[in-house]
């Protein structure tokens, strides 16, 4: 119902009938998420960088070492990161959430400490985690998007950083059933060796692990502590019904986790851009999803997901403030 | 030099190298143009839509009827088009040019009139002006620069609207020399017997009128005043260091114009977005430019080149504001 007059309101703008293209899929998706004809501009937006150590970056799977990923949380804290700039350009709150760095940080306001555990295991050899810990992630997860609700944020978005997490989300979607030609990726750029390596430790994984029941079997073998929470922030916020952004591969990945627990949360879920990595393409189609911004990044961070704030803005003005030909008489085109 | 400084700052930012794909480029682009390694956030922006009425629209080449260009042009002074919702939201400016629409508008602190005359030619019948009025053009979009300098815009962006906007811009490519192949487009969306006949109208006009001495040439025959003076308009902000962003494919074939008369300006043009008109990629192929956005969309007004600005804007920031790996104390990966 709300779907259709939104499409009626969006037909009879002055301009031709989806001549907006993308921006007008958007407004359709969120309003109807939100069901209101004339969506509202989020109050408030943040985004959440989820960091985590993941315990197969001992296979040398990455371009950069495993103590990175701390050095990287202490540049986000001091405001340096690229997803520091782009989080205060768009407007945007942000907040690190310490979901199973292998370091003890000293509290910080913009640091969230959800720490399952001190790095996942290697999944090349052992499982990732064991259930109680991806119960944990999910929940932490779900913390975390109180934390967002209790702010008062109406947006929000996700990111994700920590060294071994493009292997992690090529693990997810192996485990999920996509074929690894179609997933393989580049990640950081690492060398043709590194990326043999990479798809070896993948296929043996899912190999000695699968098959997979659930969600939840995935993130426990192959996944991380951040890509469970990842999952438990989406879960909770589809069902209070905040729109939520996400970024690149390892964040789909994460949000593969969650689809494969609820299918629906597709319905509140924006993709901020196409990532430069292959299997990130993958992972959308099979939640019915298409990326805002075609940036050739490959950063994390969350930094597509906040640079597509200002398109759903855009969108969103667009139709309540946009004059229909009857207001402005302007003569209609054919159909 | 100033461009190998850029690179190097570029890649000593605290991300694996490239990662931020065509941010990486604009920032580089922009501050190579603007002669700064650190470039500055343009103090003022503004977008100048140049609106004129087409003679070749007497064809029936569009889905719309001619009066919709006055019609549009109230829209636009009214605040009720898109790129009135867009321009408020990306903190521009926003000028309306009458470049030869066939009305006389009352005055209105928002429009220019710089009317070379009511309408141009039926060029599938004669030329679509004489010399003079070509050259006149010319001079009128240089004036609209000097409005802009005279204004302290630091970053500008053109837009074009106009009933047969789309077939006159087939038309300039043609004449340039891209195969109608590689530039038949829908425009806003019109049948396949319309289709057909915009393509009989462009070849015939190409087949009578052609060989093209030069740009000034081209646009005298099958041009349009919008297009000759978003061409002046290129051309004078470019010899004054501004840089100007572009539109989609009318837009494109203004700048082809500009291009021809001096291939230079394409180090300071940006385009807004990729048109989902077949053709606008062939003429920035030529320019030797890449869109920075890809939405779909297909509207004009300059709505995807104001859209643009924030991305701008995001990687001037990112250049100046992100910490380096030594800044930080972060380990920089494998080259």
């Amino acid at each position: 119902m709300i779907k259709k007059e939104i499409q009626e309101r969006l037909d009879n703008l002055t301009k031709p009938k989806g001549s907006l293209g993308k921006l007008e899929n958007i407004a359709l998706k969120y309003g109807t998420f939100k069901n209101q004809k004339l969506p509202k501009l989020p109050n408030k937006k943040s985004v959440y960088v989820f960091a985590g150590d993941h315990g197969i970056a001992k296979e040398g799977v990455s371009a950069f070492p495993q103590e990175v990923t701390v050095q990287m949380v202490m540049n986000f804290l001091n405001g340096g990161a690229a997803i520091n700039v782009f989080a205060r350009h768009e407007n945007s709150d942000l907040f690190i959430v310490d979901s199973g760095v292998n370091y003890d940080f000293e509290p910080h306001e913009k640091l969230l400490i959800k720490k399952v555990n001190y790095s996942t295991k290697n999944f090349y050899k052992e499982y990732a985690m064991t259930r109680e810990e991806a119960l944990k992630a999910l929940d932490y997860g779900r913390d975390v998007a109180k934390h967002a609700i209790k702010n008062g944020v109406e947006l929000a978005a996700i990111g994700d950083m920590g060294i071994g997490n493009t292997t992690t989300a090529t693990a997810v979607a192996h485990a999920y059933g996509i074929s690894m030609e179609d997933i393989i990726d580049i990640g950081t750029v690492i060398n043709n060796e590194q990326l043999s390596h990479k798809q070896k430790v993948v296929e043996t994984a899912i190999k000695n692990f699968g098959p997979f029941n659930d969600g939840i079997d995935i993130l426990q073998k192959v996944g991380s502590y951040c890509f469970g929470e990842m999952a438990g922030f989406i879960l909770e916020c589809y069902e209070n019904n905040i729109p939520v952004v996400i970024d690149g591969y390892p964040t789909s990945a994460g949000a593969l986790i969650a689809y494969k627990i609820n299918p629906e949360i597709s319905k509140g879920l924006f993709v901020g851009h196409k990532s430069f990595v292959k299997g990130h393409q993958k992972i959308l189609e099979i939640m019915g999803l298409t990326p805002i911004l075609d940036l050739d990044m490959r950063l994390g961070e969350g930094t597509g997901a906040v640079l597509s704030f200002n398109l759903i803005e855009a969108s969103i003005k667009m139709i309540n403030e946009m004059a229909t030909f009857s207001d402005a008489g302007v003569t209609k085109g054919e159909e």
